[in-house]
C-alpha cells in the first residue's frame, strides 16, 4: 500500500499517487506526468484511474497526457461542464485500488460541481480525504471564480460541502488538499504539510464561525485571477496538446534569435543583477521562484516566447511554462547573454540602487518617489510616501506613474521590482530604479520607519 | 516549517526531523546520522534537541553520535535507567523549535518510563504526537521486554498510557510511531503510512476492547527477542562507539581473508543461488532484505565478521550491521567469490531443488521430509507431514532433526530456508536441500494441498 | 581542435571523433551513436562527415544511424561493393574539418578496397593516420575474410599498403587503428593504447620481415569467423534498421515469458554460480565480458531471444546484442529468476566442482575426463589427459564427447566452461560438470602439472 | 597496461598516470590527488613512484600529498636544489612499473636540472617520453626563470637537451609534455593533444632553426612571472601543507563576513554582469576561466581571502586557489549576494556599456578614451587611439591613467576588463566603464577599423 504526495513547487500544487496490489490511481495529476509513471514502475503498479477534484484553473491538468501514456480512465468532477474526453463522476461513484476503495464526495463551492475523494480500506473507517480546493490547511477554496456576482451563492455551497460532507467524516480523517502555501488558489494556506479534519475543525479560521452567514462573510473574497486561468480552464476541459508529441526546445544562434525578435516576447530568467546590467531590449524579467505564476500573468498566451537563461536549463524553464499552458516557446539563446554581447548586439539595462544607498537618499531628502509593487496583504507603504500598485496590476495602471522624475521600485526582496521595471520599460518609461534587497533590506537597516 | 519522517528499511524504523525558523529537533535518531545532518544543511537549520521516546532495544540510537556532530542536547525517557550521558525528561518538559512547541507525555508500558512527544504550534491545538513504541498503526507496543513475569504489569501501564494520555489528545491528532510493518517491535503493524488518534481509536484492534482486562489479555504476548537486543540496550544506555571515528572497512585479499577464517564468522550476502553453488565453508547466508535483523539474530556480537558480497557494496553491508551493534567487521573479500575460486580455495555448496521438481517428489511418494522454518504466524505446514522449527529457533532445536535422511527446507520464498541450511550445516548436517521459491512457489503450482 | 577515441569494450572497437571550428567527422562509428551526438553537443560541433575505413564484419556500423540523426554525409571505402547508401571514396578524396584536412589513403589487404585516413592541419606535415584494420598496435589486419583461397593475394595487397602507403608517412605519425587487444579482428594486438608509425616499424612483429614472402607467410592466418559476421557484412552494406525507431525492450511476466519459450532462445547473463543452481531449461549462458562476441557466435540471428538478467540492466544487454546485429530480442523476464522460481516454474541446473575438490579427484585417481574449451593460443591441456575442443567449435564437434561418463569442463576462469555446458546440455548431454575457477585456479594450487 | 593523461584545466597542466601489473607511477602530480587515488583504485594498482620533471613554478606539486596518502617514493629532478623531502634522480635512474621501465633523461634548460622520463616496455624500443617543460607541442620551455641575465645560458642548455637527448630518441616516440595551450609556461603551445618527436621535429617552430644561435635567439623570451611563482617554488621544495589535514571552507553569515572585511580581500567569481550591478566594495573580480592564474597574479599570498560565489561551489573555488598556493581562504558568503543585499549591506557597482552603444560613441565623436588590457600578443589597439596596459601590469602602471575623464576598458570578451576595473577601483579610480563583449563584439559589428 502506498499513498504519496507529489509537490509541484512554484505552483504549490499537490497531486496524489495511491497504489495497492498492482493497481494505482492518481488524483489531480500535473501535465508533466513522468513522476507518476516512475512511481508506477518503481512500485510495479498499473495506473488505472485518474481522478480530478475539479476542473482547476491555475495549472494544466495531466489527465489526458497520463491517460494517453497508460490507458487509465479519466474521471472528471464538475459534470455540468462540456468535457471533451473522460467520464463524469456521480455521488455514488467509487473505484477499487487493490484492497483500497476510493469514494466520490460531491463538494461544490469552489467550483459548481467539485468533488472530494474519500480513501479507505475495504470494511474500515474513513482514512484520508482528498479535498481538492474545497478545504486546505488553514484555508478554504476561493469562491470568486465565476465572478463576484455569484460568490455568495458559491460560498453557500462551500459551507454546505464543508459542514455536511467533510467535517462529518470524523476528526481522525487525514486531509489531503490540492494546494499548499503561496498558491494563487488560496490566501492563508498554512505550511503545515499534514493535517486532519479534527485539526482543521479546531484551527482553521474559516471553520470557527458560528453561523453560515459569518462563514460566508469571510469566504467571499476577491483574489487574483491571472489571465492564464482562461487557457487552463479551456484546456482542462478539452484536453491540452500532448507533451509526448512535442520536440525539444531549439537552441538559437544570436542571429536566429535576433531574427525572431519582432514577433516574439523575450523572457529572461537570469539573476536580477545580471538582467540589470544587460538584457535584450524589451525583455520581460521573471525570477526563478515566480516563474510559473508570473509567466502566466505577464506573457501573452499566443505570442511566441524566446528564452534567455543561464544556470536554469532552458528545457526546465520551458517545462514550467508548459505547466501553465504557455506552449508557444520558440527557442532559447544558445550561447547566452555572453554570446549576445560578444556578437555586438544591442542591449538595455535597468539602474539599481542598494538599500543602503537608498537610505542615504531618504536621510538627505527630499523624499524620493517610491513605487511599492507588493500585494495589499504585505502591508505596502503608506500612500503619503509613495505609490502602491501591486505587480499584478502594473500593466493596467502604469498610467498613474510620472515619467519625469525618478521612480524607485520596491518589493519584498528585489525580484518583483525588477519584473515591474522590465514591464514598465516596455511602456516607454525610463525613469526607473530598482531598490536591491527590497523592503527586507530597508527593514534590516531600520530605514522603514520613514515609509510608514 | 518542516516535519519529515526518515524510514530505515530493514529495521522498519521511523525517526522524525522537525524544523522551524532556524532550529530543529530529531526524535529517535538512528546511528548513521548523515541523513539528519543533510536535512539540516538543506533547510538551513541548526539541530538543537535530540529526543528519545525510550531506550529502544532493536537498534542502536544515534543520539550520542548526532550530539557529537552538532552539539545538540540529548534528552532520554526511561529516566529510572542509569544513563551515562544526556538529560532526563520530566512530565513537564517542553522544547521550542522556532514557533513550534514539543511537550513530553509520559507513556510507559512498552518500557517502564517511555514517553511520547506532542507537537503543536504556539497557542494552538495539538497537531502531531510521536508515540515511540506505545502506539503503532494497527498495533501497540510489546510488553514482554522485562520478561513475561512482568508483562501484565506493563500491559496495565500501557493501557493507562493509551487511554489517559494518548486517546485523550483528540481524534484529529496525527500519530507518528517509531516503527512500521515487519518491525520486531510489533506483530500486526499496518502498512498505512499515515494515521491519526481517531483512526486508531476506531480501527486498531487493540483499542476495540471494552475493558482493561480484555486489552491486557490481548496485549500480553511473547514476541521474539533476538540476542542483539542485549547490546542495543546497553549501548543505548552508555552511548555506542562513534561512527565518525571508524576507519572504512578493509578489502582483504584471498590469502588475508583465509588467514582470518579460524577466528571469524563469514557472512555471505550474495544471492541464494550463488551461495548454493559455492561459498566459503562455514559461511552464514543472510539475504539482503533480512540483513539487519537476521545478523542480529545469528551472528555473535563479539566474534569478528568477514563479508562476502557481490552487488551490495561491503560498506553498505557494514553500515547495516553497525545499526544493530555488530561493530566487529574485519574486512571483506576484495575480489569476491570469483577471486576466491580462481585462487583455488576450498568452497562448499548446498543442494537446491525447484518447487516443480519437489512437487514431482510429492506426487511420486513416499513423502519427503520437510522442515518448515516459517513463523507460527505464517501458518506453517501441519506436523503430520513435516517438522516445524521457526528460523529463530533453529540453532537451539536442530537436535530434533534426523541426520540420515534428506531434509527439504521450506520457507516463504527460499531466502530463509537458505539461511537455515547455512546454519544447520555448521552443526554438521549434510542431508539438507533447499526448496527454491518456497511455499509461494508450491502454492502457485497447487502443490500445497498435500502439506495441510 | 579535438581528436577523441571512443572505445567500445567487449568488441574492443575504436572509433574516432575529430572536430575543429564548428565541424566534426566520425571515423567508423558504432551503431549506438549517442556518444558522438553528445560529443558534438558538448563541443558545439556539427557532424558533417562519416568516414568508414572498410565495410567491417565484426560489428554493425552506425553510419546510417548517425547520418539519419545529423544529416552528415557517409563515405564508404571498399567501393567495389554494392552499397545501398552513401558515397564512395577515391584515392584523391579529402574532407575539411575546420582547419584540419582528412585525406583518403587506399590501403587494401584486410578487405579488397579498405582505406586509411590521414589527418593533418592545412599546410603542415602528417599528424595522425586512422588505419582501420590495416595496421594495429603489434598486429596487422587478418587476410582470411574472403576465404583462405584468396588469403595470399590479400596478404600481398596488405604488404603493399603497409610498405607503400603507411610506413612512408614518416615515423612521427600517430597510428589510430580500429581495434585494440582481444578483438576478433586480430590475434596479437597489443594493449599499448597509443602508438606511431615509427614505433610499429621497429616493434610490430609483422613489420620485421625482410621480404614480402616472409611477411606473407606470417600474415596468412586462419582466424575465427563467427556466424554473425554474415549479417554485419550485409547490414553494413545495406544500412541496418534504425535504432531510433525501436521501442524499448519489453518486460515479460513469468507466464508471458513461458509462453514464448517454444519458439525462442533464452540468453542468461547472470553470474555463472547463479546459473548453475537454477536456470530456465534450454538457456544459453554467456558471461557479461563475452556478451557481444559470444552472442554473435552462439545465438541464431533469426531466432527470437529472451533475456534473463540480474544486475546488468536488460536494456544494456539488448544494446550489446544490437551492436552485433542481434535485433530480435523479444523481452526480458521482469521479475528475474526469483520471480520465476516463486511461480513454481521449471528450472534446470548444472553441477559444479571447485578446483580444490577437482584436485582431490586428480590425486585420488583414476583420472577424470577433462574437456578443455580454451583456444589453441592458450595452450590447452595435452590430448593424453583429456579432450580439447575450443568453445567456438563446440556446437559442431560435440559428437566427439562420451555421454556415459562425467565430463569435467575446463576453461581459463570458469565463464566459458559454463557457456560450453549450457550449449552441450542443449544437445542432450547430462554428464557435465564445470570446474569453477578454471585453469587459473588449478594453477594456483599446483594441480596443473598433471595436466601437461 | 595503462597510460593516462590528467588535464587540469585553468592551469593547462598535464600529469600522467602509468600503470602495469599492480603497480603505478605518477608524473608531476597536482596538489589535489584524488584523481590519482581513484585511478589506482579503479585499476587495482598500487602507486609506487612519484616522478617530477622539475620543481615547477606555476602550480603546487602534489608529490608530498600523494606520498603521504600512498607511501609512494618521491623522486625530484633539479637535484642541485635543497629539497626537504624525497630522493634525487640521477642520469642512470630507472624505475619498474610492472613490465614497463621508466628511465630518467636529464634535460636541463627550462630549469638547471630538469628531467624527462622515457617509457618503454622491457627489451623494446622507446615508446613515450614525458618532457615536462622542455618540449611542448609547438613550443619549448621558457628559459627566463632565473632572470634574463641567465636566459642565454639556459637556452644553450635547452638546445643541448633537445638536440642530444630528445630528438635522438627517434621520430616515433610519443611526446607527453607538462602543459597545453594557454599555460603561463609557454607562449605558443598548440592545442594538438597528441604529438611525437617526429611531428615536432618537422612542425615545431623552435626546432626549425639551423643553428644553435638561431634557436637561442628565438628561445630567449621574457614571459610573465606572476607573483605566486615564488610560493610555488618554495613549497615545491619544502612540501606544501597537506590538504588531507584541512577543514572544509566555512560558510559565513553576512555579519560574520562583514566583520572580516577589514583585514581580508574579497574575491568575487560571479558573472561579470552580476558583479557590475552590485558587489561588496573593494572586491576583486576574476572570471571562472581565469580563476587559477589571475588569483595567483592579483591576490596577496598572505592576505585572508573571502569568497563571493553563485553557481560555482565555494569548495571548488577554494580548490583552485589551493592549486596555486593560496591557502588562506577565510570562508564564503553563505547566502550569496542576494543575502548580502537583503541585509541592507553596502555594495558598489561598475558601469558597463555594450559594444553597440560604444560604437555609437565612436561614430559620434569625440573619441572616447580606451584602456586596452590585452596582452601584446593579442595585437592591442594602437597607442594613438588609447592606452595599452596589459592586465598583468595594471597594478603597477595605473598611475598612467587619467582620473578626470571616462576610461572605457577593453579586453577580448569583457572578463579581463572587469577584473581590471575591480583592481583600478581599489586605487581610487571611479571614472571607469567596461565595454561588454570586448574586442570580439566590436569586431563583429565592424567597429574596430577606427581602433587601428
Amino acid at each position: 500500500m502506498i499513498v504519496e504526495r507529489i509537490v509541484t513547487t512554484g505552483l504549490s500544487h499537490f497531486s496524489y499517487f495511491i497504489g495497492d496490489a498492482g493497481m494505482a490511481a492518481v488524483i489531480d495529476p500535473r501535465r508533466d506526468v513522468e513522476v507518476y509513471l516512475n512511481l508506477a514502475e518503481r512500485e510495479d503498479l498499473c495506473i488505472k484511474w485518474i481522478l480530478e477534484t475539479h476542473r482547476h484553473e491555475d495549472f494544466i491538468l495531466g489527465s489526458r497526457e497520463l491517460a494517453d501514456r497508460t490507458g487509465a480512465e479519466v474521471w472528471h468532477a464538475d459534470g455540468q461542464l462540456p468535457y471533451k474526453f473522460g467520464k463524469i463522476i456521480k455521488a455514488t461513484s467509487q473505484w477499487m485500488v487493490g484492497d483500497l476503495i476510493i469514494k466520490a464526495l460531491i463538494t461544490p463551492g469552489h467550483t459548481p460541481g467539485g468533488a472530494s475523494y474519500l480513501l479507505l480500506e475495504r470494511d474500515t473507517t474513513p482514512w484520508m480525504v482528498f479535498t481538492g480546493d474545497a478545504l486546505f490547511a488553514g484555508d478554504v477554496g476561493r469562491v470568486d471564480l465565476l465572478g463576484m456576482g455569484r460568490a455568495e451563492e458559491m460560498a453557500g455551497l462551500l459551507y454546505q460541502s464543508l459542514q455536511k460532507n467533510l467535517l462529518t467524516l470524523g476528526d481522525g480523517v487525514i486531509v489531503c488538499p490540492a494546494h499548499g502555501p503561496e498558491s494563487v488558489c488560496g490566501a492563508t494556506i498554512s505550511d503545515r504539510n499534514q493535517t486532519t479534519i479534527g485539526f482543521e475543525r479546531k484551527a482553521n479560521p474559516f471553520l470557527q464561525h458560528d453561523t453560515r452567514e459569518a462563514f460566508m462573510a469571510a469566504a467571499v473574497r476577491r483574489l487574483h485571477r491571472p489571465p492564464y486561468f482562461i487557457r487552463s480552464e479551456r484546456w482542462n476541459l478539452e484536453g491540452p496538446p500532448l507533451l509526448s508529441e512535442r520536440s525539444p526546445i531549439s537552441p538559437l544562434t544570436c542571429d536566429a534569435f535576433a531574427g525572431f525578435l519582432d514577433n516574439s516576447r523575450v523572457l529572461d530568467v537570469r539573476s536580477e543583477l545580471s538582467f540589470a546590467s544587460a538584457h535584450i531590449p524589451g525583455s520581460v524579467y521573471i525570477s526563478e521562484e515566480n516563474l510559473q505564476v508570473h509567466s502566466g500573468w505577464f506573457l501573452d498566451l499566443d505570442e511566441q516566447i524566446l528564452l534567455v537563461t543561464d544556470h536554469l536549463p532552458a528545457a526546465e524553464v520551458e517545462l514550467r511554462l508548459l505547466r501553465v499552458g504557455l506552449d508557444n516557446t520558440g527557442g532559447f539563446l544558445k550561447d547566452g547573454m555572453n554570446g549576445w554581447l560578444q556578437n555586438g548586439k544591442e542591449t538595455d539595462s535597468i539602474p539599481v540602487i542598494s538599500a543602503a544607498a537608498f537610505r542615504r537618499l531618504l536621510d538627505k531628502g527630499p523624499d524620493p518617489l517610491i513605487l511599492d509593487v507588493r500585494e495589499p496583504s504585505e502591508s505596502p507603504i503608506a500612500a503619503k510616501v509613495g505609490i502602491h500598485i501591486p505587480l499584478s496590476e502594473i500593466l493596467i495602471r502604469h498610467g498613474e506613474l510620472p515619467r519625469d522624475t525618478d521612480v524607485f521600485i520596491l518589493c519584498g526582496s528585489g525580484h518583483r521590482a525588477m519584473t515591474a521595471a522590465s514591464l514598465l520599460k516596455r511602456t516607454g518609461m525610463h525613469n526607473l530604479k530598482v531598490i536591491l534587497g527590497g523592503y527586507r533590506a530597508l527593514d534590516a537597516i531600520n530605514a522603514t520607519a520613514k515609509l510608514s
